[in-house]
């Protein structure tokens, strides 16, 4: 039966993280359970919504974590309610200890609180991922290329397979992440510095959110592991599992052409606060577009509700060339590009009012490229 | 028709604060306008709900304001809207100018914004109050009143006189604040500095805590002015109406009684954070209670639950004297009561299990007193 003393910060930040993973109203009512696995140098925490699962581990050779194992086990403890408890406790460390029946006596300072868990054998087991040949990624980068691309995916659930993102290997270097829900669309491209095994794979954006907050920016690489039906991140302490998509996902190469016949390059916040002001009034209005004007080497945008009110204005430019052009399109859309970009200014290249136009950071015309369809308005 | 130019950033603060007046989901709908009055040397904003209204007056004099009155007017304004729409505008300062059929012209930088605006004759008028003989409080003061009082008001309708805070000046100097929802109360007196007409008011407690957001630390004192039916509280720019709560407040003294058989004092903060362990758990159990027993100089607390656990706390005291006491009540009474108290240590005196009790700050036994009933258990 489980014995160990513990930092108490220390064991509630791992607890935090691996709840990420565990929901309270779970369809299988097991899984709001967390997985404690106690052997003589570790503890193993594991949650899991059916999604994505969360390991986590704490060594007793972690200073910081003062963890003292004297007797191994495994239980299942109700996770919020566990959590809460521990981070009520009133001195820096506890002592856990498993008595009769599956129950826990957390002692610390002079509180003794009593909880009821569960057999281990309750909680499903996890499918494995097999870990050879890993693909080593630096941890900030995936979660930028996360935060470029997982906003554009889909949130429906009538198309399943656009609520993820495509992320791609080929020439075991090639490396693209796309996420596109049929009215924009958002592709990062990458070579690798290491060679490794092409992939093909579609991880639900949800998913790759979740791993945004859980790999904190302290975790300089991780390693990726990929199975028919799931995929694994793992760092020294963390592995974090997610089900992959299945289907096919749509051809988005196609949507990709170079000709355009307008271009203009705006400052990318000024272009973006003008948008949010011409969203509060399109919000009212039926169809809920802004008209952007290309005439005469001037850029405006209006918006007309007839019930609220309009906004006209002029949107200043770094650079103007090719054709006049009146374009309508949702201005949610170009805000949530906008934001997603980190250069100072932005490439916005138009073909015509009724095909899509792609905004590209301004100082990297390679590899980053969003994509939004406009509206055919009257 | 109404024509000025002002600071942006100063207009939406006033915005704002006119604003916590303003409920966008109203049964009156014209209320979840904005009124803008505009005359050659300050505009005045108004915002109401039909319980509280607040008038904020922008002063040409004031110089952060900035403010150029070119013509006189009044008009509503949609206020959600409108203040998302001044604060979104680019420039740091806006032109305002009405134009035909109660539109509006916001112009700012190079946007140009058009709104639609509702004649001034359709806002309900407010209930005036006579401007003689102010009481004057600080509003540090006022604000600590309402903090140490107003939790303790019932959130029930069922006896709608018990969710206002009852507000009594006796002998011209004599202020007492109280609050009870009859499961526990709560009690601040104060002698003033200056004598004041006497009175006997019931302010409901949702509108001081408006108060304590409206009026900002920056201003030192407001003086009060009472009506049949009103309350008001104005400083130099804000007037903050709130009407009172008819009916007759409980005769809450003969609730306090001197008599006791059991004095702890405690650490404030150690007994809140036990109380907090408790509630973890009393929250799953049948009656919510946790057990505290005071028997041979020290002093426990007891939850258990058959469901979830147990929690057993040694209560660290300060000093403690009198009679040995079991007694059961609901912790989160405790744990308000005790966040409501600024000192470092607290005097809780038992009369027995039945009867309520008392806490007091150990510092200053006159003036505030709290008072918790405990529930019977078997």
């Amino acid at each position: 039966m489980i014995k160990f003393s513990i930092n108490k910060a220390f064991f509630l930040q791992a607890l935090n993280a691996t709840k990420r993973a565990i929901s309270s109203k779970n369809a299988i009512p097991i899984l709001s359970s967390l997985k404690i696995e106690v052997n003589s140098q570790s503890i193993t925490l594991t949650g899991s919504n059916g999604q994505i699962s969360i390991e986590n581990t704490i060594s007793a050779k972690e200073e910081n974590a003062g963890l003292l194992v004297t007797s191994s086990g495994a239980i299942l403890l109700e996770a919020n309610f566990f959590i809460n408890i521990v981070s009520s406790l009133p001195d820096i460390t506890l002592d856990f200890e498993e008595i009769d029946q599956h129950q826990v006596v957390l002692n610390s300072g002079k509180s003794e609180i009593t909880l009821k868990g569960k057999d281990v054998e309750q909680y499903p087991r996890l499918q494995e991922v097999g870990t050879n040949n890993p693909l080593i990624l630096e941890t900030k980068l995936l979660k930028t290329i996360i935060s470029e691309t997982a906003f554009a995916a889909s949130t429906q659930e009538s198309r399943p397979i656009l609520t993820g993102i495509h992320l791609v290997l080929t020439n075991h270097k090639e490396f693209k992440a796309v996420a596109t829900d049929s009215h924009r669309m958002s592709q990062r491209k990458l070579t690798l510095d290491h060679s490794s095994d092409n992939f093909d794979v579609v991880i639900p954006s949800r998913s790759l959110r979740e791993f945004a907050a859980v790999f904190t920016d302290d975790i300089e690489s991780v390693e990726v592991f990929f199975s028919s039906s799931q995929i694994l991140f793992r760092s020294e302490y963390i592995s974090f599992y997610t089900r992959l998509l299945e289907g096919n996902y749509p051809d988005t190469d196609r949507l990709l052409v170079n000709n355009f016949e307008t271009e203009v390059v705006f400052n990318t916040n000024a272009l973006r606060y003008a948008m949010e002001r011409a969203h509060l009034i399109s919000n009212a209005t039926q169809n809920g577009t802004v008209k952007l004007e290309v005439i005469n080497n001037q850029v405006t945008a209006h918006v007309n509700s007839p019930e609220v009110g309009k906004v006209n204005e002029e949107l200043d430019t770094e650079s103007l060339s090719g054709n006049d052009l009146t374009i309508s399109f949702n201005p949610t859309y170009l805000i949530e590009a906008l934001k997603a970009l980190k250069s100072e200014t932005v490439t916005i290249r138009f073909i015509s009012p009724i095909r899509p136009f792609t905004l590209i950071p301004s100082d990297d015309n390679e590899n980053f490229i969003q994509l939004i369809t406009p509206v055919r308005t009257n």
